[in-house]
């Protein structure tokens, strides 16, 4: 793999990893999600391409909690190509000068190579597409055929391709993909056109329309339409000659009536326009780079941690929904099939805080998605006997619970108040107290009402205590008294009357309405602030380590050092499943995440002492740990330890380090990765109304460079020889900023530029 | 449903229960178990038969946690008949008279109707069959055939049908039954000969032989061969006479390679043989009448009563293996094929007792079962990290972990402590020690060590815990000291010692060697008894109360007489799983059962204190619970309580209580109602060497006459008239006992019986 600073580059031909690369050259524009599959290849698994929209599932394999369950679906394959030259078809044997590579600033992935014919004749084929940014309903194609040794006849089939199942049964390992369900149970072809009907309770439809055009030499080439089994488009026959470029543009524009029944005549406009590929090229672009502007992060350091942390960004800004507040990001994004699309906490607690920095309306959509399916929150933890909301562990846009029986994942509750913290933090840094009127308030309200009702009040030690929960070490079934999900409850509990106060300023009379409408009374929110007082941490008695739960030390010690895994996980090898619960066992950053989002209000003695007890028992079995780890070993100045994670966790994909790639790229790594560098080597954090910058660069990086948003207004951070500097772009208010140890206001007014040597 | 003293019979073809019906009028040898079907019926589910052989599995449909599964086979239908009656064939539809009747005390099921034809003539159909008692690898047949109206022609082909599946996919719930898995992998079929190939891992093949001969007016009809696709037999032709019977009398011979190759000169022996259905079924019999000389127990009481207890023993004899020491009785035995056909505790601690005291040598042959599977649970140990051996939750005749990886049932590894109380209760009745110097006392030491490594001792109280396990109640995923696991792990430990004290004056040099090979110390002897001494017992202060578990009283009380279940099971309605760990909600009978399996070792308090606080606990979700339940009530003198409660076990299956006899009739629940009368109503217990008899009748109860063995000789109680007597039937020792409150000492010499009237 080869990474320069804007782009991921994939030489030659590997069979082997062939899928994985598909995952990791994924492209999207948050309505679409593309794998990086080949549009000629028509045979086997590698013909049913990947392709996923937002919020459009199939019918599931596995029964889950709430009932029938749904699975992200592969739509069918738009952008199939079939080449035929000299009567010979294009296939992947007898190709040369493979290479792959996807531009990290404007998303465009490029496929090109050298075929040689049966006939010893070599033609050069360039393959590009990218997924509009600025009109996400459209995917834009172009290829470019060249022969280099003689003239030849040259026929095309641009199709959208029906013939397509997912690619793979369930969501589960082990690897390789195996063809999964087919969930399209009716289909219309005409032409350039396809309606296809899928398998799910709402029986949606996909209203899918081409328009493609082509040149050979820049000489126009006719085409006739084509309709044939599953399949349809459009066929064009031409002669090359020497050197001549063959071009063909193609656009592709999808919508689903049940999402948005007004794209009817978007679609007809977008059939009637004449728009080339290089004009929508450059909107494209423009949008991409406008993107880019706040959430790039310019590093003075080798050329692969820049393009590799990019690569990480990219993936986030390509996956997030523009379109609307319906969806949000699943697991794996729209990249892959695994966890069946769905939507988990690392939305909030891992993947969102990229975009309160680089782009808050994104975020703003996400809670508000979060909003959209409080409903089925408030259902959920009526379903389960409690009061208020309880998030289900695994949604897809409906926000019911997908999680299987029998997995236990639902015991994970601590996501219901991983959403309304995430909230606080949107709402503190965004300063977005029209969200608290409009939504967040009813969430915060709802959310603590769950904790009231779910934790238990002990007469013999006058302490509430929360029973049976999982918390982010999945690695019990259920344990009492989660420090994580205890902490966050509390905070959740404290929120109400944090909101309620910064409501009450803002319009006293509206927010007396809202609390009216919604039954709080200050009887009942002065319960979730005594609940939240006395709500038990474990800790040991001097209060040094915080413990995991209410037994973690009771457990038998287990030497992780002396344990060979072979290279996989510990659970996939010499691990019993049966005796995890006996073991002091953590499968991935559970107290030391705690603090990460807490980083002021623990002492650095706490986190100190937290990480060097869990660390060695970390299994680091889940691809949630690495960054929490590398940023809190940044935070406490183990740059060496930091840089180690920062490596693991920017190049999982990239490199496949967990040889699970091919079910999709990994969401919530990318923004843990964001998290390393943003908050851990950065060191921005905030404290009260204060922003901190306190950067710890490790001994490979030399300095950087980055815009954000903060309170509504753009900052420039900028480190380079030893000087930091920060700088107001642009905001009306003022603003205080701590530099490593010392205060300063920014404001229009006043300074708004600080430049100082740094410690 | 018509019960009398020696019968069950159902009249009327109810379509709708035909398949309960099915399960309920299972015959069986322990070699062969042989649902009710019919075996003239070739359409649909009701073609597939129901078939089982003890040991003969088939590849599972679920991952479990040993790896592949298996599920109990359905062999081939080898009973089937086609009956062709003046050319039309004898279906289901218009029949009259329809009747199905199982004869408990020699095992004949027997169906019979009047079918008419479509030009209205009247025929009698008479089905019988049984499986061999004296020679367990033969099914007996006898279709007898009678022209009411008018004389006509008959065909009847009689035949071994190959074309089945399992009856379901899985082992799953809900109902009714869908086709399942079809295990066949070849077949080799030729006339009155089949061979088959099961899909198993071991190539199982089955060799299925059949004779048939047919006498019309009691002249013999001839037969041709036959061989179709997948079935084979002969096909007899004749006319029928008004009034003069055709009858067909078949037999067929199954025996397994793998498993008995002897046989192979067996099935040769049984061919040439000019055996009749009159003769075989004699010596069946009489094997029949000599098992119920010491299971019977006569009851002076309703005659619902004394049909339906007979129905449940019947069924435990007919299922238990009197061939091989390699099975031993599965969930639901022979007669469906939930839980996979496999082998759980309830062997142990439900069914076993029943043949302590009926068929001492069943129960060692059952124990010894235990033994062959050592070397598995041994192996299961080592895998789970621990030491001696932790026999799995749930096995075939392999012995190997059968539990889905998902369900967690793994957890409930009190299995271990129950095969060690089995078999000292065993070796205490029975006075077996050749069975602790050979098998028995291995066992115990394993098991023994088991529990000393999966123990953990607290420095805080400087008690033994034992964590994360799964009691009875199995509505947790798993507790911290669940009373009846701990109390069990005490009891195995300190059984070492005890076994020890008994081989040791058997035989010193002997059973030094069996120590010495076991490498069996005393300071590993003496810390199992520590830790015996030292585990904790939760209990209220007082020790009034035993807790189920650590926690139990921590959680949220529920009211379950305020629930209305609508007669489903509370975790099928109104309960959610996910919230079960945090109510006091128990499944099914958990310290009441440890306290039964102990009558002697808690006070009456302590026994009516707990009962009187689980009993208002416990959902009875499942067959496991009634019985106990029905038990403890007894002892205690809640004689109404326990009456109703020998109802719902008594007719659990006659009456298809659950609603899931269908999948197979409740062995366990059998072996329950067994105890109910015979610990409970009969008063029967032994403490220390005494065996104790203290009748506590219900009032719907006038007396009963019963045999049974203790410590090897046979003994007689009758109670009638108020009046109790015990008669020593055969016996050369002394032995004491005690009628109620009164102690006396019966042997050959002195006084051999007692008659003692009544308090």
């Amino acid at each position: 793999m080869q990474i320069t600073q804007w782009n991921i580059i994939s030489e030659g031909l590997d069979q082997q990893r062939r899928y994985s690369r598909d995952a990791l050259f994924t492209i999207g524009n948050g309505y679409f999600g593309i794998r990086g599959f080949f549009e000629e290849d028509d045979q086997g698994i590698g013909a049913l391409g990947g392709l996923y929209m937002a919020g459009i599932f199939g019918k599931g394999e596995v029964d889950v909690v709430s009932g029938p369950s749904r699975e992200l679906c592969n739509i069918p394959q738009v952008l199939r190509l079939r080449i035929i030259l000299d009567g010979e078809k294009v296939a992947l044997d007898h190709i040369q000068d493979f290479s792959q590579e996807l531009n990290l600033q404007n998303g465009v992935y490029t496929r090109k190579y050298v075929w040689t014919s049966k006939t010893s004749a070599r033609f050069a084929l360039v393959f590009e597409r990218f997924a509009r940014m600025d009109q996400v309903q459209e995917i834009w194609q172009r290829l470019t055929v060249v022969a280099l040794d003689s003239s030849a006849t040259l026929k095309v089939q641009s199709l959208m391709d029906s013939n397509v199942t997912n690619l793979n049964w369930a969501s589960k390992e082990p690897w390789p993909i195996q063809p999964g369900r087919d969930h399209i149970a009716s289909r219309t072809l005409r032409d350039n056109q396809m309606q296809i009907q899928l398998d799910d309770a709402d029986d949606t439809v996909l209203c899918i329309a081409q328009k493609v055009k082509a040149y050979s030499g820049y000489e126009a080439v006719t085409s006739s339409p084509y309709t044939g089994d599953r399949e349809c488009g459009s066929v064009f026959e031409t002669t090359l000659a020497v050197n001549a470029p063959f071009v063909l543009e193609k656009a592709v524009h999808v919508y689903a009536p049940r999402m948005d029944a007004r794209q009817e005549q978007a679609q007809a406009a977008f059939l009637d326009a004449a728009t080339t590929y290089d004009e929508a090229f450059e909107k494209h672009a423009s949008c991409w780079l406008k993107r880019w502007n706040t959430a790039d992060i310019q590093l003075l350091a080798p050329e692969r941690d820049q393009g590799a942390l990019r690569y990480n960004l990219f993936e986030l800004m390509a996956v997030s929904p523009q379109h609307t507040e319906r969806v949000s990001i699943g697991a794996r994004g729209l990249s892959g099939e695994m966890y069946e699309g769905c939507v988990f906490w690392d939305n909030e607690i891992f993947q969102l805080p990229f975009f309160y920095w680089s782009d808050p309306k994104s975020a703003h959509r996400m809670l508000r998605f979060r909003y959209h399916t409080l409903p089925a929150a408030i259902e959920r933890a009526k379903e389960l006997w409690f009061k208020g909301a309880l998030y289900p562990w695994q949604v897809s846009e409906k926000g019911k619970e997908q999680t299987i029986v029998e997995g236990g994942a639902y015991y994970a509750i601590h996501i219901t108040a991983d959403i309304a913290f995430a909230i606080r933090q949107y709402v503190e840094l965004s300063q977005d107290a029209d969200f608290l009127q409009n939504g967040a308030f009813e969430i915060l309200v709802q959310t603590a009402r769950f904790w009231v009702s779910r934790c238990d009040a002990d007469p013999a030690d006058g302490k509430y205590h929360i029973r049976s929960v999982r918390g982010p070490n999945e690695y019990d079934v259920y344990v009492d008294d989660s420090a994580y999900t205890n902490y966050l409850a509390a905070y959740n509990l404290r929120s109400v009357a944090w909101a309620w106060g910064i409501l009450k300023q803002r319009d006293a009379e509206q927010s007396q309405r809202l609390a009216d409408s919604l039954g709080l009374i200050s009887k009942e929110a002065e319960l979730m602030q005594e609940i939240a007082n006395n709500l038990v941490i474990p800790a040991t008695e001097d209060g040094m380590l915080i413990l995991e739960d209410n037994r973690y030390r009771e457990r038998r010690p287990l030497d992780l050092t002396k344990i060979d895994t072979g290279g996989k996980r510990l659970i996939d090898s010499v691990m019993p499943y049966e005796a995890l619960p006996l073991y002091q066992i953590t499968k991935q950053a559970d107290v030391v995440l705690l603090m990460n989002l807490f980083p002021h209000n623990f002492t650095d003695q706490q986190k100190k002492t937290a990480y060097e007890y869990y660390e060695p028992r970390t299994a680091h079995d889940s691809s949630l740990s690495y960054s929490p780890h590398g940023l809190m070993a940044a935070r406490l100045g183990l740059m060496t330890e930091a840089y180690d994670y920062f490596e693991k966790s920017v190049l999982l994909d990239v490199e496949d380090r967990q040889m699970n790639t091919v079910s999709g790229i990994h969401y919530a790594n990318f923004g843990g990765t964001w998290q390393i560098v943003f908050y851990g080597f950065m060191g921005i954090s905030v404290n009260g109304d204060t922003l901190c910058i306190s950067p710890r660069l490790p001994k490979q990086w030399q300095g950087f460079s980055t815009k954000f948003y903060f309170r509504g207004a753009v900052f420039q951070i900028q480190y380079r020889n030893g000087e930091l500097s920060t700088e107001l772009i642009c905001g009306d208010g003022k603003y205080m900023v701590m530099l490593e140890d010392e205060k300063f206001i920014l404001s229009n007014e006043k300074p708004k530029a600080i430049v100082k040597k740094s410690l």
